[in-house]
């Protein structure tokens, strides 16, 4: 199998994007991701494009949006396909992409994800997202992707002493890092008097599905991003220094959360996560910096003890003492995650990857950078937990 | 890459299915192929599975079903995921499950098809076939699918003499056939004499889409069929021959047919079908059996020309003169193909594969059995010619 390289990325901004159809802004990110790649101008740019997408069919009501987008970008013979695999079919696109290049039958390969998720909203937008809870054993009773969250906190709490205030440091450090992020969608920074302290706490920051309150969650956005993907050996139009995709791992678990022995271990994480080290030749101490899937603030708590960054017990106190900001021992979100950059289903597994491809070419701003990074992560997780990617890139040295 | 071979494969009868769910349809032909693979007790008989349907976030408001069938049928931790192409959805499945092979990443792949399209009747069932279309250009104007196909056997008779007759010819052989499959739809052989000749075959058999009349078009169907690849050199466990996918090849074309030079030229399928042949090192001429995608009966006709069976204005003639039936110079649609055997939309690439198989096999009963057939080709069309997959298959004799 071929090792495969990431020589182009594009990211728009997330957030409401009410002008913009859902072909327009995969659109916008394919262009730079192409541009990125030196590849804007080429008569045959790329040989075959995946598009990761949960929702076109019932948001949009639309499908075949791989076959729409390859003719809007004119990028017209190349094979095409929507990959969905819920809130992780960015990570899924990926993943078939990343194939593609190392079978050898494809060269060069544009996956983007993207997600209009904002045409629905209220109600609708938590039923459109509990569309991938069990058909017979979840949907019908009402259970939603909040509602699922709030359970596991609470189960995780009390097994593992993870505090509400270990949640509060999650959503400060990232909503902060939202803030110096030009992609994100939340733009505000938070205060912890303001949603955790002060009187008034309880009303700016409202339960939502306890023990998780309104800045536990991720916004509903609007968004996409883009990689191009082609093996290293055949690097040569390239202006920047490659990224290289070391190692991925996916694996699933039992699709509800009720039928876990224990319902507090992400067992499809530790799984994908053992792939993808083993396929990478690394161990979790090696990585500079990561993008965990916190839609809700526990799961990045969760994650990252699973990923194996700190022990069961260990990952709410690590954040609250720092260890994963900038400068700490293993900064995560340093794009603000879910929970400040959005999102947008579909685009998420593919948005992490971008963000880690800007850190490992050492591109970000000096207060969004983690020096010298190396080696990154990103887990995408579909599903509550059913179905995850994991993905490891490693900056290749000239 | 590895040569990828099918070990398995299994397919449900098609037809309507109202007692059975999505999932089950999914999962009763996943059972039949890992069964027919000698998989059926194995511990961890696959390490990934790739799910192709184009309606469920549509038809049934349920997403992320494939980690729902992987939980479902035991599979876990097993790698899954959705593809979606139109209604090339189960090719574009068979093809990223057999680049998976191919990569060296996954050795043993489940590639399963299904489509529930019954839950939707009458126009709420043509509507969301058009949901393909193009959302500005096709959609809002209110063509559909069958509108598409009118219009293009109008220009196809004239440019090419194709005539009603000869689509006719077309229904009747693919309606014979299906009444010998037991896994068909249609159950009805039909007469010359009742669509065509006979004073009341215009009310027996009634234009829908001029010059197309009912029985020009395949039905509404449910159904599921499914695939078990692995690769070559790791046939240990296998009972049956096996038969090896030697070429595929996919093209995309124009979104819309009015923005074609000649509407008439299908160039998706040119094209898809010059990437099979070269990767495969076959010919037209090499091919003992063929499956087309006869969604529309003039599809057969013109894809047997562009495929390069006939030339250009000889493909009806060819039915005519019995040329595509049993015993004649390539059969084609000998399973009664879209037609008769049905079109639930994401099972047809891979029904179409799954009965390729049983003639390379030789498995068939006399009255569908190609005798000697070695070399076996499929067609799945998807969009009105946007994305079209061509796969190539061969027995492997030991």
């Amino acid at each position: 199998m071929r090792e495969v390289a990431i020589i182009g990325v594009g990211i728009i901004p997330f957030g409401r994007r009410d002008e913009d159809s859902l072909m327009d802004m995969l659109a916008y990110a394919s262009l730079k991701a192409l541009d990125d790649a030196g590849l804007g101008e080429a008569e045959r740019p790329v040989d075959a494009v995946y598009v990761g997408n949960m929702g076109s069919g019932i948001i949009q009501h639309q499908t075949a949006i791989a076959s729409s987008l390859v003719d809007r970008l004119s990028l017209l013979p190349a094979a095409a396909e929507t990959v969905e695999n819920g809130p992780a079919s960015g990570g899924s696109a990926v993943k078939n992409g990343l194939l593609a290049v190392a079978s050898g039958y494809y060269d060069t390969v544009l996956v983007v994800g993207g997600e209009k998720m904002r045409e629905v909203t209220g109600w609708r937008a938590t039923d459109f997202v509990a569309t991938m809870t069990h058909p017979q054993s979840e949907y019908p009773y009402g259970i939603t992707l909040p509602g699922l969250a709030g359970m596991f906190t609470r189960l995780y709490m009390e097994k593992y002493g993870v505090t509400r205030e270990h949640l509060v440091y999650v959503a400060l450090k990232n909503q902060a890092m939202g803030t110096l992020n030009p992609y994100a969608h939340v733009e505000m920074a938070l205060s912890r008097e303001g949603i955790f302290e002060s009187p008034h706490a309880i009303v700016n920051n409202p339960p939502i599905a306890d023990p998780l309150h309104l800045y536990d969650a991720c916004p509903v956005s609007d968004g996409a991003a883009a990689l191009v993907l082609c093996p290293l050996e055949m690097l040569k139009k390239v202006n920047k220094l490659p990224v290289v995709i070391a190692g991925f791992g996916q694996a699933t678990d039992t699709h509800t959360l009720q039928e876990r022995e224990d319902p507090t271990d992400l067992k499809a994480v530790t799984l994908a996560a053992r792939q993808a080290f083993e396929r990478a030749k690394l161990k979790p101490s090696d990585i500079h910096v990561a993008e965990l899937h916190d839609a809700f603030t526990i799961l990045e708590i969760a994650e990252s003890e699973h990923i194996g960054f700190f022990k069961k017990g260990e990952g709410g106190k690590a954040v609250a003492a720092g260890k994963t900001s900038l400068g700490g021992q293993i900064p995560i979100n340093m794009s603000g995650g879910l929970k400040a950059r959005g999102h947008p289903v579909g685009a998420t597994g593919v948005a992490q990857i971008v963000d880690i491809v800007f850190q490992l070419r050492h591109e970000l701003s000096k207060e969004r950078q983690v020096k010298n990074a190396k080696n990154g992560l990103t887990i995408n997780f579909g599903g509550f937990g059913n179905n995850v990617l994991v993905f490891i890139l490693r900056r290749v040295e000239s």
